[in-house]
């Protein structure tokens, strides 16, 4: 076991990224970094390029990717840039595992590309599986990728199955912490501010993820992951609320037994997995301390309060394209509140409506997924703009 | 997979034993009983018989099999006693698997002649392990049998480290319910009526195993269990007293991640996991509601309070034969405070003066173990009797 995996990293500067770097970092001898991938943060994936010394850097972004080209000159690396960029990094030669962690759609190609070209992508944005599950989960009679979950309720459902009869799986016990909001009244929350929810109580995560967790809607994406990840009904999927985020998630079996995965809530744990599967890196991370923590609590979720969690569960029931069309709408939601534009209960209103609208067909493809995405994100601006006006308008009469 | 593993089950009329034939009987496809063993019980072994059809019935008290051979006089079923006949029942023809739940030392041999034969054996007592592991657990390089763990925290570690590198097991974290007496001061404790010490708050279970249970002493002898069915060092084994007793134990990987397996607190879930092992049998017992229980507790073990913990370690540590005379000590004090011959804190007292005159030796062979057993329940019996004196004169006094 010492020839080096090579890793693709879509979302290097992200923070799933950075952690993986880190991980990277600290395991020279077991990984070489031969793309990385960003979004427009220039100067972050300059000092990770002159650290890693990967083959090809791509920002999506194009201005920046021609600045980045000038800044690395001296270097003998290629930069690129744009979706084919993307899907070149992750599948460039000697390219054993795609980290991929770009925020949002436009991590469906390159994860498609990847699998399709037998690489093992480990998946740590979920929009490749909420969009389009059944062309990334494609039955392997072929020679295709092994999807290997990053996000940690996924990362520890395929720990928990590991070495057991996936046949006598009962449920998925999905754990998730209910969020800033979640012993907050339904008025209490017609008042959220952005920087109330922006405080998560355990995970630190960008800004959008973060909002979904205030929504809940994260844990509603997470449903159809693991729903299209384990190949489980949705009646099998249980979302169980766990405020101290210990319990990553769990499995029961049919016999009665429930196995569970359970750590500190850092995800250089999940990403270190993902990376050295099929075997367990070591770290020097604290270990977890029961003693400290004492008390582990578990609650139903509130489809009321967190309506976000009910239009993903609805999504998934209705199934082809509605999926994707709540996760474009969310992403348009949840923006136009980061920017102030609507407040934080429009956020499940704008996602209704858009899905109200749309009847979803089948998809034969990728680009049915792309279509309906474009599609909703463009009906979800329109329905922004409406909550825009009410928005200001309550504001006037207040 | 249809045909059908022989069971020999030793300690039938005991509460593992009458578990395992409610979890045989509801898979009659799945298993044939063809020995079954206990101590004394006519009566109960006789309806077993008449119910399982086994070819052969082993009672280890000599008049109570002759008088069992007259009543199961017009069935083709053998008749035998004493330690030949359990070892003959662990070994027959046709056995797969024994269920070995006999009560105290008494299970050593019968355990190591079908392991030696190349039968699986499925530990439901903890004295062979105890007593003399390293010769339970002999190199696998001849055709040994496998042991399967059945007490729920042991079974819970082999479930949770099954389908892992064993290589990177970090620490074992032994969950205990910490017993009925988990918040009484050291004063109180001197207090403990016999009724007390029977009320366990989770299992329900045969009247040793709750007095060690009240003690902390079935966790000392777990722990010890643990070291040597894992092969982990004694400070990879920590004690977590887990009042709940859902989470059943968890083992912690080199990488941080740490996994737990939960479930109702029955016997027939661990059972029916080694009975059927490598399969999962399926069964109707409710689920695991967290939702019900809501709250999961953990605290750090009081070895003060809790002196036979303490005791446990210590014999472990000093290996050799000090786990055989810890455990023989016990035995004579639980069953001296049982028979409301001593006080509750003489048991801890008990076992320490009798470890206290020991010097280990080497575990050559069985029979090694088995002196230093008749030893220590001889010394024992003496101090047992020195309390008894000494109980007296207190109660005069009172």
């Amino acid at each position: 076991m010492n020839t080096r995996k090579g890793l693709a990293i879509l979302g290097s500067t992200g923070s799933i990224g950075v952690n993986t770097l880190d991980v990277v970092a600290s395991h020279p001898d077991r990984f070489t970094v031969v793309t990385l991938a960003a979004h427009g943060n220039v100067d972050l994936i300059e000092q990770q390029a002159r650290r890693f010394h990967p083959r090809l850097v791509v920002l999506f972004d194009a201005q920046k990717a021609s600045l980045l080209a000038q800044r690395l000159s001296d270097l003998d690396i290629e930069v690129d840039t744009g979706l084919d960029g993307l899907c070149r990094a992750a599948t460039y030669d000697g390219i054993d595992l795609v980290m991929s962690a770009v925020v949002g759609a436009i991590g469906l190609q390159p994860t498609i590309r990847a699998v399709e070209s037998g690489i093992d992508v480990a998946v740590a944005n979920k929009e490749p599986l909420v969009m389009a599950g059944d062309l990334v989960m494609r039955p392997k009679t072929q020679n295709y990728g092994q999807i290997l979950p990053v996000d940690s309720e996924h990362n520890a459902i395929f720990q928990a199955l590991q070495g057991h009869e996936r046949s006598a799986l009962r449920r998925i016990l999905l754990t998730g912490s209910g969020g800033p909001f979640r012993e907050w009244s339904r008025d209490e929350m017609q008042e959220v501010r952005i920087e109330d929810a922006l405080k998560h109580p355990n995970w630190k995560m960008g800004p959008k993820i973060t909002i979904d967790s205030a929504t809940m809607m994260n844990k509603g994406l997470e449903v159809i992951e693991a729903h299209r990840l384990f190949g489980v009904s949705l009646e099998q999927v249980q979302v169980v609320v766990h405020p101290q985020s210990i319990i990553h998630s769990m499995v029961e079996f049919h016999d009665g037994s429930v196995l569970a995965q359970l750590g500190i809530p850092d995800m250089r744990v999940p990403i270190s997995h993902a990376l050295g599967y099929p075997e367990r890196l070591s770290n020097t991370l604290p270990s977890l301390d029961l003693f400290d923590i004492q008390t582990l609590q578990f609650y139903p979720p509130d489809l009321k309060r967190f309506p976000c969690l009910q239009l993903a569960f609805e999504a998934a029931s209705a199934g082809r394209t509605m999926p994707a069309v709540l996760n474009a709408a969310n992403e348009i939601a949840v923006q136009a509140f980061l920017d102030g534009d609507i407040r934080f209960l429009d956020i499940p209103a704008v996602i209704e409506a858009t899905m109200a609208q749309h009847t979803p067909v089948e998809l034969t493809d990728l680009s049915v997924a792309l279509e309906a995405d474009h599609w909703a994100r463009d009906y979800a601006a329109v329905e922004v703009k409406e909550h825009r006006a009410s928005k200001t308008v309550l504001y006037r009469g207040e």
